[in-house]
């Protein structure tokens, strides 16, 4: 049987996310594993890298499925290419060794939340990032994402329910880079919670307004309590933009 | 009474191009006529520096329009802001000279047309770029483009009707800038025929793939028949970028 790693790009916007969810067919997996299907004339389960949410958007997915058909990568992506919907492309097919799981093996992601910091939105980009008004204090941002940093307790900055799952989480590095009206904060890390990363983003929004301090977040930190945080940034500026293995 | 000076950047994916037409009202004048004379309670015309085909887009397209409103022109771009559709922004709007006009004052415009070169579309770029699966030569595009370069007869390249009217223009410059698979070609010129644009980027996309040379161009040119010219490239690729006065 062969195991096969594709790279996949995506514009969230239309999607309830990327989960294939009972009967809800308008999801991400759903819409591959149905063309998956068609192609393989098999019942193919896809297993993304993880999930993401209703309306984030995605460069560099990865996902895996098992298949004994033997079509050539390069027929799969042209197939995918022509039957998939045009917010979805398959950017690379590979076999891979029968024991990579796209979940299991990732050893760092990288997400960008993208901000655009105008008193007008730009058109272009009003699907495609956060607008925020106000100005943003870049080197306020900076400190305050320097308190995220290492290995801590995220439960404050999460939608998760569970009480069981650990909450820990270790963020290697948080970059914010400015050009113009357009801010990226580019998060790495060995892995997201639930909601984490726009919990962040939305945090970091609040320092760059001068709405809370780096101690404040410390303090918030400590609290483990998700009614301390501050709201949760929009999904349209969330890009998943690559996975490491 | 006061002339106002209006920058405005929209994306045309939606609209029937800039100019209103009879009863068509999906139009981006039409658009914001109807919401500047909500504000100013008065019937505006609104001058563009020209007009946009449909899906046409722009950065920075200037219009101007008289009005014996007394609003300041902060609250006329926050009331604009508020009644126009998303695609639509108004970025600035000043107080010019009673005889500055739109149309007739523009000195050089500059167009961008966007090409997305790779096996695969961009799905966050497909509605703002040209996608050319075939891989583009930038050097005989840009061999090509120095054909264009200066005054010329463009009845070639432009789906102009009208026998009566000069079909000779001037072109500054047209630069091809390469990032990756995202080329832009950038055109200056006094001024542009219509559908020109478009019909240059199509005839410069061929040369690209090899299937013209500039001598061939060149025999175009000299034939005066706009049936001698390759297709007219989509219209989702082209931005007016800039108006000079």
């Amino acid at each position: 049987m062969r195991n096969i790693k594709l790279t996949i790009q995506y514009d969230g916007t239309k999607y309830k996310g990327w989960q294939r969810l009972g009967n809800e067919n308008n999801t991400i997996q759903g819409k591959i594993e149905k063309v998956l299907g068609k192609i393989t004339g098999e019942n193919i389960e896809l297993i993304g890298s993880g999930r993401t949410d209703a309306g984030v958007h995605a460069y560099n997915q990865i996902a895996n499925f098992k298949t004994n058909s033997n079509i050539s990568n390069e027929k799969l992506l042209e197939d995918c290419y022509k039957f998939l919907p045009l917010d979805i492309v398959i950017k690379k097919a590979e076999d891979v060794d029968d024991r990579f799981h796209a979940r299991y093996n990732a050893l760092e992601k990288i997400y960008t939340y993208k901000i655009y910091n105008d008193s007008t939105h730009d058109v272009f980009k009003r699907k495609y990032s956060y607008h925020v008004k106000e100005e943003l204090n870049i080197e306020k941002m900076r400190e305050s994402a320097f308190v995220f940093i290492g290995k801590h307790d995220f439960k404050s900055f999460t939608a998760l329910k569970s009480k069981k799952k650990s909450t820990v989480r270790e963020i290697y590095s948080i970059n914010i880079i400015k050009n113009n009206a357009d801010i990226d904060i580019v998060f790495r890390g060995n892995g997201f919670l639930y909601k984490m990363v726009r919990i962040l983003a939305g945090t970091l929004i609040e320092a760059g307004l001068g709405k809370i301090t780096p101690e404040d977040i410390k303090n918030i930190m400590e609290q483990k309590d998700r009614s301390m945080a501050p709201p949760t940034a929009p999904a349209h500026g969330l890009f998943l933009s690559e996975v490491i293995y």
